[in-house]
């Protein structure tokens, strides 16, 4: 950490600085230059926080030097982390594809769905049982209810279950019934509910907030593993920005520094991302290309009919065809697909209209 | 709402929009121009989401005429809403100050503040026991067992307290000893927590997200609005954007806005829209200039002592300072404080250091 | 100038950093922390880019000390600027209101605008002949053409004139007509345009980039001093966000941040700032009650037929009812407008509807 | 294009929008719901601005349907815009790479890495001889002295040359040395200078604003077409959000957007981008992926000598490897790169340390 005096600071507010740090046990180096001096503070400078020292008169800014994570961080631990879901290896260099509706609407489309999924090589399904939902008046899901639906669908097809909890005390019985924790966008600074996950073993898959930095997606991930759950994997799902043809910014560029800075598997969402179904394959493809480990798309087997999310949902001819492509492509990244492309075959059903 | 077909929209694709509205037993109105047809739906819209329609083949997109909320609009209650706590009128004319630390650390300092406080002109008492933190590892706050001093400090003074609340599960414990609950701006959108405080008839101080549109703000109070609760103050405090001399930009012109399209009273927050001390006395006059109800501020005996955010607080002195100037300012702007400017007395202890 | 190393950087990387520092002929303080070694840059330190050392392999970052900008900045110059356009002083203490249409559209109409205008207390005449249109199809001003009506309104009303300037080949020309270039927000990066005006005498008004930070919108003011010409006024006229409420976010928060770091006036024009004018008005007054030296606001006397902007240029009667406000307020302020709020009579003409 | 009535508006108010609609020739089809009067602008739309009926009294809102660019559209030109280039094919169907170093710095060092990139696979060199610096004090490029390099360095390689240019007087002299002209991210609304190029017929490369929206940045390609050039290529370049870890956001989302859109080719440029060499490799392959019909990398032999961007330039080692990569992906995705993967080979130099 390194603290900036002012130009005009005097000798006593310089003192006074030096003295608290000191009375945390650590060091300083002065360095004097002609405008300005400046304290290096040396030692485990995460026991104090960068704005205790902000606030004390002459004191121009406090630059942090060392990233405000540590489990999170590959310096902490440089191998990649993985994380076996019932035999899906996430993290593992194969890349992983969780599909599903937006909203868990009734067991016999959950169930459609799911076995389209399967068919077409995804290896998780996505199901919302809790919307969180801009509007009181918009379609809130079905609640605890959907949770012996997603059960039964888990139990035809094998297919392991990811569902979005909203509320830490719902921790205990949601977890009876799924395989990962969906931490939504807007939850991602919950932090009761990013403890309460985080004192389970069950993977988190924790979204990135819309107006999330980097580093506090990566600090929000700090919550969960500090609680003693090393299961985490992170999924960009677009930012807010001035940009209106699409309904957030998919930054596929966070996803390489993640991955330098930290160990923790990255997914990416383009179907919230793009909000436009006739974008999510082409930005599929980009997510596999920039390195992520796995996508979570949208699929509804009649978008005209979803209670939510329906214009950035895929029909089933469309998602099995970027199936097929992403297998393909990620067998050119060598990061290929739990199964083979040979395996995908298109449903003759309609297809979406381009735009 | 519009819905604008695409140009290559084929005559089936066109027909069954119309049937779709039509089962909501809404009517339409068909326009052709030269290059594009366009639905215009009329009836209460409010019983179909735009996403439905969006959802379908050789839509174009759905624009929606009405407002998303309505209980929080001044359409549906034209006149000012006034909120009574304990003998303080907000949203009545008055100008109104709530100030505090930012943490409650113990009830001599806070008993010090609340005293000052008083004797400067401020109405209510702010101190947070729970503090949502970006890192795991900063103060996260007193918890539970600052409730009791907060209300003994109550007790002393007369000043109503305003706290902020974390989990729905804390609504009935906090509501027995605070005034005011805060809805801080990072769980703005924590659905399960609007409908908690939603559900009692305490006053809800709802803070604006870092990334929140003000139409999203206004639906976050419509989901405590519409569980029953009419007492909403809402708070700007402050938006994320590029500018990196302030912590966040407040965003001031949002509160004409507000005012125009609501009866909720708005307050602002310079402390945290800021980020700096030496920033807090020009935007406390600014809000008081576009128009505001009142602000809150953060005022602490010894900031660099501060448990958390001492850089934005104020000391004692230039928080009365502030106040004598707002007290006169508020005078010209018909919109005086509930004291008068001349009670205010400046105390002698040392002034913050000019940046 | 500080330079974080890589945890893993290497002696030969850390002593060929050293080496190109000292090349400059700079001073190196080393702090050797537990986790980095950190090398502050001690000396004419501008000598020396960031990006030039965080190229070097095996450096972290760089991190800038000292502003990058030095003839704007307060420390250069302690004391305000003050800039005298044909008698009227800004800068000075005074609250300075420049009012105008947006684009010239004729001899006649500009006359009764700039009668108004001076009516009603304001100092300044703004009249547009470029206008920097985002379409190539809207209508783009009267163009050189329009010089001779703003000198034939000027002789006629006395006001000193100010008009946007897109062209370094139009200096020259412009300048004999008109008492202030103003630098639009497309073009507060246009560097040549930059020195072009520079290299006059001319007072310019520098209008902020829609996504510059004050840092940059500093750094181009030091492109027209740098080459000789003190008379820089900042204008603040909204940055863009994700809000849709306001066609851009008015910062006024950057104005006292600004009069800390430089001694050169702001302005803020709340017409572009918010797109609407009936926002107009009270950002009008939040302008001045954040500290700006003036405002620069659109009058038409009939919006519905302007040629551009008329959704957020003001009907006389408004206008004149605003001035008489500000007029009030800005005594209450101690920063009076240099002429008496009690000469301000509200015409009888129409007003505009409320929204 | 829709005119929204206020709930309150008068019948005086919405006949007289009616009647100003009518004198441009426009008809109007209304529709009256429950609480708001609607207006639908039916007719070559184009001939009146939105914010001409914005002004009027009585008006909520008005929405465009229409895109408000013609030239560049998709529905005006269905098929895609190719621009041949000295033989190299943009816009084809393959892949097409510009490199080379920021700045010329001299032709000793151009003509190394252009050797290099055309070895590497690459079609087009690119080099700056007028360099944008947010710094009075910055390196500002050799000016027009460098055109007789990069013509030389020309005649020696083959490959066409990119060059920005920054003043609409230098196109004549810039047009006889340069095969693209290149616009800036700060120059993307300098209409002058879009005018300028585009009254000639050599291609010009448009980078998008660092905050310009989409619809924006079709607009500024409208400027160059409507003035009779057809041959604009778009570059993304990344936007400007909050994120830090990144220099800007590189936005690939739009690639697709902009391709359903519009018919003219893009590239990506992911060194400006993302500002840091090592998020280069993954963000070309990306872009490679969502669509783009090439990208712009900045190669340098010795990144810590470059006079500009040398933390974003990669080493000769670390672009053939990027080329190696980029041949492979490309052949798998069906665009591939006009030279074939096997003639790259690496060269023996050192590599960039990780990060």
């Amino acid at each position: 950490m390194i603290v900036v005096m002012k130009a005009k600071a005097s000798e006593t507010e310089f003192k006074k600085v030096i003295e608290r740090i000191k009375q945390e046990n650590l060091d300083v180096h002065i360095s004097k230059g002609k405008e300005v001096r400046i304290i290096g503070v040396v030692g485990d400078v995460r026991r104090i926080e960068p704005e205790v020292l902000q606030a004390f008169d002459g004191v121009e800014r406090v630059i942090r030097i060392l990233h405000p994570f540590k489990l999170a961080s590959r310096d902490f631990k440089p191998e990649n982390t993985t994380i076996n879901v019932d035999g899906v290896i996430i993290g593992g260099g194969k890349f992983i594809v969780s599909a599903g509706p937006c909203a868990v609407e009734g067991e016999e489309m959950l169930t459609e769905v799911a076995f389209l999924a399967k068919k077409c090589g995804a290896s998780i399904l996505r199901g919302g049982i809790f919307k969180p939902r801009t509007s009181p008046y918009s379609f809130q899901g079905l609640g605890l209810d959907g949770l012996e639906i997603l059960q039964r669908v888990k139990e035809k097809t094998g297919l392991p279950i990811i569902t979005e909890i909203m509320s830490p005390e719902h921790v205990g019985l949601i977890s009876q019934y799924v395989d990962i924790f969906q931490i939504g966008a807007r939850n991602m600074q919950n932090f009761p509910l990013l403890q309460a996950v985080g004192r389970t073993e069950k993977p988190v898959l924790l979204k990135r907030g819309l107006m999330a930095s980097g580093e506090e997606w990566l600090q929000a991930a700090e919550y969960v593993l500090s609680e003693g759950n090393p299961n985490v994997i992170l999924c960009e799902r677009g930012i807010r920005t001035f940009e209106g043809y699409t309904r957030n910014t998919l930054d596929l560029s966070i996803v390489p520094v993640i991955k330098k800075l930290s160990h923790l598997p990255v997914f990416v969402d383009p179907s919230h991302g793009t909000g436009h179904w006739d974008l999510v394959t082409p930005m599929a493809m980009g997510a596999l290309a920039v390195g992520a480990d796995g996508i979570m798309v949208e699929v509804h087997p009649n978008p005209e009919k979803a209670f939510s999310d329906g214009p950035q949902s895929l029909k089933p001819k469309v998602f099995a065809e970027m199936m097929q492509q992403l297998a393909k492509a990620a067998e050119a990244f060598n990061r290929p697909l739990p199964f083979s492309s040979e395996r995908i075959t298109i449903p003759g059903n309609e297809t979406q209209k381009g735009s």
